[in-house]
């Protein structure tokens, strides 16, 4: 028996075949014995839930970044987690775009002189020539990638595996790269999950290589970057400004001093929210439902180790 | 004699060579014998002074469009007139695909959130799969188509000589396509030049044309599109939005209702405005004075009967 947590969807029905499909609310009132019979499910599964799952060989997240899946009971488990990665790539290197684009151009001092009706005509930068750095060449950051070298941005990123294909990336590093990436980029964008080895990354440190002039970007994952030393950066001018997508609590307060930054734009952890991404993570879930009846590999497998 | 409409510029001066440049600051007092003996202009030429000079030969104008130097008397002289065509065409794809990305996402809906401390978190399209139509396939058209592909787009465009190559455009039309251009793009983005053919070509039939969910960008000139019926077919939702940079009168009056659609971005011809549009523009005009002095073939020559 295959548990989805949502809504009845006759897609998933019918990718699931013979294979039988219990639609769930969530995990408050489940009949008695599904717990115990079901053999995998697709959503989140809560810890204490895992515990009580003999049968269970398999998880699928909804998320492209499974942070919020990888419990200890997870991580202890020898239940394959895959995820929804790649769902969300094309609208999050979107996202990184626009953000660029609107810190380079201060987009909000138009809107301010639009909102007034006043002409202000001021010198901006442009894109083309500088130097672009990615710290994670996923789905996302490979994306993001070939549309910055379509803008003829230099492209540098560091990746966990450097040594994989990185097409659209002019100079690729491993982890002990991100000094240098750091030293030459203008735009420093974040495109990793949020791991044990990513989780703080960006601390004082970070921010203290950066070119004064240089641009922070996330829209993966907040905790990538410490919102303190973050926040202490941006107010004492050792970097230039942000594009927040991803915050370190969300949602961001409203106290939250991110907000009225002048040289800070946020946006609601919304880079992503398309239909189509929800189209691409159904047809993710259809395809690994497929495989799950047939007894093929699964695509999307988690690391656990690796965190995604 | 060369005239130099402007600042002593060094770069200038090592290009003439043994020309000799004089600079003026305007055309209201000019030295006596200057307008009657001079050869060539760089800058701007009022149809007055151009009938007394008859020894001129050449005029470049710092404009990448032509619009303004095309008097009657230019129309009727054998001078040669050359434009700065080329200076701005990054940046101004840059802009279009700022525009783009802003009404795609709604951005402004975010800029209001994030000024009141609000977590408006909603779903927005993307720009992959969707269709961009370019009238104009000119420098800042191509740039702009690559952008495109790059963003997963489809690219149509009209072009005046449909036979000439047009790299990283799926679809290419000659005007006679405008319509067929037209009821297949969800973004139609204006970059022709101001000409007798092109303005007004956008009135009440051609956003009769587009589809109601498309949206108009213009990054060239004014004009192109008749103000009224743009304004109606905004106002009656005859299309999504537009993103307007270049508008019929400039700069946009304090009282035009522009300013205050909500389905409209409003930038002050601004879009390529940046140190390295001048740059480039400096460096057509050097390369120019060269060719000049040596008699080569000049770049970048109008051609006046087509407007640009």
């Amino acid at each position: 028996m295959i548990v989805v947590v949502g809504k009845e969807n006759p897609a998933l029905v019918e990718a699931a075949g013979e294979q039988e499909l219990v639609f769930l609310d969530g995990w408050e009132e489940v009949a008695p014995g599904v717990v115990e019979s079901m053999e995998a499910v697709i959503g989140r599964v809560p810890a204490e839930v895992l515990t009580r799952a003999p049968k269970l060989r398999w998880v699928h997240s909804p998320a492209a970044g499974v942070d919020a899946d990888l419990s200890p009971q997870m991580l202890a488990s020898d239940v394959v987690l895959t995820s929804s990665a790649g769902n969300g790539a094309i609208p999050l290197a979107e996202h990184a775009m626009l953000l660029l684009l609107m810190l380079n151009r201060d987009v909000p001092r138009w809107m301010r002189a639009q909102a007034e009706h006043r002409w202000d005509r001021f010198t901006h930068g442009e894109l083309a020539g500088q130097t672009l750095g990615i710290y994670g060449l996923g789905n996302a950051g490979m994306d993001l990638a070939r549309k910055a070298q379509a803008f003829h941005l230099r492209v540098v990123g560091v990746r966990r595996r450097p040594e994989l294909p990185s097409p659209y990336v002019d100079q690729v590093y491993g982890e002990d790269g991100l000094d240098a990436l750091l030293a030459e980029s203008d735009f420093v964008v974040v495109t990793a999950p949020s791991t044990p080895a990513t989780s703080g990354r960006f601390g004082r440190d970070a921010f203290a290589r950066m070119k004064p002039t240089a641009y922070f970007v996330c829209i993966s994952r907040g905790g990538i970057a410490d919102d303190g030393a973050l926040l202490a950066a941006l107010r004492d001018g050792q970097i230039a400004g942000a594009g927040l997508d991803a915050h370190g609590v969300e949602p961001l307060p409203p106290n939250s001093p991110f907000w009225d930054l002048p040289n800070v734009i946020v946006t609601p952890h919304n880079g992503a929210t398309s239909t189509a991404t929800a189209r691409r993570g159904e047809q993710i879930v259809g395809q690994n439902l497929r495989r799950f009846r047939s007894g093929q590999e699964l695509l999307n497998v988690v690391d656990k180790s690796a965190g995604y």
